[in-house]
């Protein structure tokens, strides 16, 4: 009957992440009550009668009180909700958050959250560019990788208890620095992301009646256009100079392939080229 | 039990492509017999046990004596196999080809083929990352998008023949010139397998160790990327213009995105940027 690891879990921004954890938290009986925050009255009310979540509020000092809060919302308001929840925060509660960047985050939180409270900078490695808590399931994590970047100051109670939480909702877990996630995941996300707006553009700037000639590759290559802008800003901003690195090794090869077709008797590279990418592709399937 | 509207079908290149058509003409009863050309004997053996084809030739002289003959090998190769079928084919014979480029095979086609065999250049706009007769599907073609790029000297008859074929397997049938479809295709479906295979080998020259990182979105944004390496190298090299017009274009986008993320006070004009490409995108959801 009372199992649950946390009484009660403040979701701040209940969207596609946040409010699949809801679901799922409910789902193993890991927390008992479960509050959204946020701006949209409208739309919590909606997220509650889905069941989504048990209460709501618009009061970041009501949702401060919960053992456990989770920024869920875009990384740019990360700042301005640590600061406002600061004061009302309990001894010892947990906040966590789910950001796709970490060292401005993880940075940022152990600045301005209270000592006696304790941080952990999550990101699951899941979701989708359907936004919204329409769209929320509750295995949204089950056999989704999670990274948690600790830091010296991160309290190994805390620490221990999120990762088995990730767990229990099926998850695998694992840790590496801030610094470290940041470049990877610049790299394996945030790159695509950029690529694929800046894919779309280029038809729209040619001449959008022609995105009806989409086929399946198109489709596909551009599935990730259509993210959230508020998310996606947060996150080319907040993890500015990983991307520009990356980039830069992308221009660099689209440099190497524009050398290769515009010139004759580069068959034989141009089917290396490929080939490389073919086979790095197939070991992810 | 004689509907059929040709007695016999070569396919030459019995690959995912080649191989659909088989199964789909078949299924239709638009003909009585398949016969597949191919190098490889072993394979064509595969694929008539397989029930895919009902005899099959390493010659292109028996290949060339059906009353349609389909090109669907990688394009580089349809010159020198046009050069070698012309001989022996049948005066009111069709040749039509299913390649991704249709300038350069039409001004090939109607420059080597003999005067009384009359070519149809069509682009099923369906295909996959897939290869081989062993993922060939008698529906590829269903709901599927045929382009055929007829030029002054199409025979008409043999025009109306081919466009009921593949409206009688499903697809839906658009006429345009070769020039028009070589643009539009660069910029559809050339140009992302080009992102695609530079995305992937950004991560191999960066460490392809990182590749395990993949999130669903890499994954979808390179899925393309395991196409055959010998049908895009011909793509690549024989639409090299219109690709390198549109690179440039795409080029741009990144440099616009570039510098938005490289400078401060530019939120809005992210927002801007990826707004624009979600809501295109979203048009052919």
């Amino acid at each position: 009957m009372s199992e649950e690891e946390f009484k009660s879990v403040s979701i701040i921004g209940v969207g596609l992440i946040g409010g699949s954890l809801a679901l799922a938290l409910k789902e193993k009986k890991i927390v008992s009550r479960i509050i959204g925050y946020g701006r949209d009255e409208g739309r919590l009310k909606e997220a509650l009668k889905l069941g989504i979540i048990d209460d709501f509020t618009i009061s970041l000092k009501d949702a401060a009180l919960s053992e456990l809060i989770v920024l869920a919302t875009p990384l740019g308001i990360f700042e301005k909700i640590a600061k406002e929840i600061s004061p009302f925060l309990k001894v010892d509660s947990i906040v966590i958050d789910v950001g796709s960047v970490k060292k401005y985050v993880v940075d940022t939180m152990e600045n301005i959250l209270p000592k006696q409270v304790h941080f952990v900078a999550t990101h699951p490695i899941a979701g989708s560019d359907k936004t919204g808590y329409e769209h929320a399931r509750s295995d949204l994590f089950k056999g989704a990788r999670i990274i948690i970047t600790p830091t010296e100051k991160t309290n190994k109670t805390a620490l221990d208890k999120i990762t088995k939480m990730w767990q229990k909702l099926g998850s695998s877990v694992e840790y590496m620095s801030a610094e470290e996630h940041d470049k990877i995941y610049a790299l394996m996300s945030h790159l695509p992301h950029l690529i694929s707006f800046c894919l779309v553009n280029t038809v729209e700037e040619i001449d959008k009646n022609l995105i009806k000639y989409a086929g399946s590759g198109f489709k596909d290559t551009t599935r990730i256009a259509k993210s959230s802008p508020d998310v996606w800003k947060d996150i080319f901003l907040m993890n500015r100079d990983n991307i520009l690195k990356m980039l830069f090794v992308f221009i660099d090869k689209i440099e190497e392939i524009k050398q290769l077709i515009s010139q004759d008797y580069s068959e034989n590279k141009i089917i290396e080229f490929i080939m490389k990418a073919k086979k790095l592709r197939e070991e992810i399937d």
